[in-house]
């Protein structure tokens, strides 16, 4: 990109002078801005934000740290996040966290180097030490928190409703016959607590009990649910009919780990996951799921942050949780019952 | 993050003297220097990023031009582009392409604007036009594009050996027995037109008629595989006994248009993918497919533009090519052959 050095050759005046008639500064002649910024529009040439930057105090940009980028549910929730960027004309800094935590390189000088006006942080695979939390609390830009939360947590924060819908979908697998229900969870996400304490509840609530010979709790939720699940249903006289899983990615695995043991979905063996991401429409059956609004939740951090920094947000702590929605599909609707009810 | 000013106001000194004690001048005292650099510490001070760049010409970021957050292909590029920015203390700028074209917003004025010290450009779901050509070429450093090309590129390029393996694939099917192999393609990107192009010369050179029937060029390789594979699949007279697709996303759509159909994989449809996403392990049968090593795509990319940008690299345009293998699963191997075959 042309320079305003550049500009001033071409129009033979100072590098001072361009900078003062792209100002539309009075004390430089109409026809020497006229022709500056005809020659900045030809050449492409734009203001240089850093200047700006240092000039306003705000460098119009975020950090987002972030992990998975083969997953679907952190695909959509960038997606979110971009759109909500592109609108408000703020540019965003990425950076794998993991890796810098697996470095040991400070979490925050990075981004705090290049002055970003605030942080979005999303999806770290285990809650932050005291000290990353100390080092947060020292980035005095505002910092919002997407999906998994942490204990005494003050940052804002914004994910799904994990609980409410469980009764819901216990009541509707009651429905299809399923009265050995069990899940498959990742408790080391506060999103698998809250969603594997919802389901205890609503077992409770429809006087089901909980068998814990139906239950495992993954201590990966990326590279153990087939084998889990393998040896779960290997047991064949003592086998779940309904497994309710922590994410759509577990459903996938442990509806792989019955077909690969000739389990027949749903007749044999229910099937739920939670988010509701494009994979559980390419899986037969598809997978019965719960919509977590993935690109909403991106959406809604990203506007939360740019309140927050532009001043439009001045309030207290904010948690903000996105509703979600239960999604019966074919993993869990027995065909011939189907047939009766639509009879 | 403390200012300088704020620092020098713990230390009792003014904000020059705190900075030049943080770059150790001479001019300094030494206790005042051990002060300073204490106090930098404890408050997680850090240099601000756009001083250095305004003063050393380098931003030592790159702009990364992307588009699907959810495509597990770009996720494996990102993935590698952020493993080889991350050793090399270089930042990146996320801008989704598409959405800046949609929108008419001058393609490169974003990056420019922050003085990114080159440009990697993936994936483009369509080449760019003539004025988004010149634009680019109006950005002075350098830019590496990533996976699909358009005809006469002139920057460097990193991509997939999209042709190959195509020999390789056709002589396997034909050892399965198949000998109506048909192609499902995607001849709006480069990519596509590359491997169709290379599946008819493996047609040719195994003296396989291609039937026109048998193939499909998609005009969107996201909607519309599932639907026109169930049309192609639907003569039961005259149907191919092997697919060669795209991607794997679409050898996905297929595979479940044929369990829709009830047409079972692979005895009566051989099905074969390209790219060996993880989706490829995820469906049953599990997915044969080539696989294109993303990670190592954005690896090199990454890398590649870091060489130009310190001027470690410096000689004519570059094209990449990565070589591909191809990887025979479940989906074209046929149980009693592979059982003929290992007794």
């Amino acid at each position: 990109m042309i320079s305003l050095k550049g500009i001033g050759k071409i129009c033979g005046v100072s590098e001072s002078t361009v900078s003062k008639a792209l100002k539309r500064n009075p004390g430089i002649k109409k026809e020497t801005i006229d022709r500056v910024m005809e020659v900045a529009r030809q050449y492409g040439y734009q203001p240089n934000a850093m200047v700006e930057c240092i000039q306003t105090g705000r460098s119009r940009s975020i950090g987002i740290a972030f992990n998975k980028f083969q997953c679907e549910f952190a695909g959509a929730v960038m997606e979110g996040i971009h759109q909500v960027l592109h609108e408000y004309e703020y540019d965003a800094y990425l950076i794998s966290w993991d890796r810098l935590v697996k470095d040991k390189v400070d979490l925050l000088s990075r981004f705090s180097r290049r002055r970003v006006d605030g942080l979005l942080l999303f999806p770290m695979a285990l809650p932050p030490t005291p000290e990353q939390i100390r080092d947060l609390n020292r980035f005095h830009n505002p910092v919002v928190l997407i999906d998994s939360d942490w204990p005494g947590n003050s940052f804002d924060h914004v994910g799904a409703d994990n609980r409410s819908v469980f009764p819901e979908i216990i009541k509707y697998l009651i429905s299809q016959g399923c009265h050995r229900i069990g899940t498959i969870s990742y408790t080391l996400a506060a999103t698998g607590q809250e969603r594997r304490s919802a389901f205890m509840e609503a077992m409770a609530e429809f006087n089901l009990p909980v068998n814990a010979r139906h239950c495992l709790d993954l201590s990966d939720c990326w590279n153990e649910a087939y084998e889990g699940a393998r040896k779960l249903l290997a047991d064949k006289q003592n086998r779940p009919d309904a497994l309710i899983c922590f994410n759509d990615y577990v459903a996938n695995d442990v509806l792989n780990a019955a077909i690969d043991l000739g389990i027949r979905v749903p007749e044999e063996l229910a099937l739920i996951g939670f988010g509701n991401l494009p994979l559980t429409l390419r899986t037969r059956p598809q997978l019965a799921t719960v919509d977590q609004f993935p690109c909403e939740i991106g959406r809604r951090a990203a506007k939360l942050l740019l309140d927050r920094i532009t001043g439009k947000e001045t309030g207290n702590r904010i948690d903000l949780t996105i509703p979600t929605v239960f999604l019966p599909r074919t993993s869990i609707q027995f065909s011939n019952k189907t047939t009766q009810e639509s009879a």
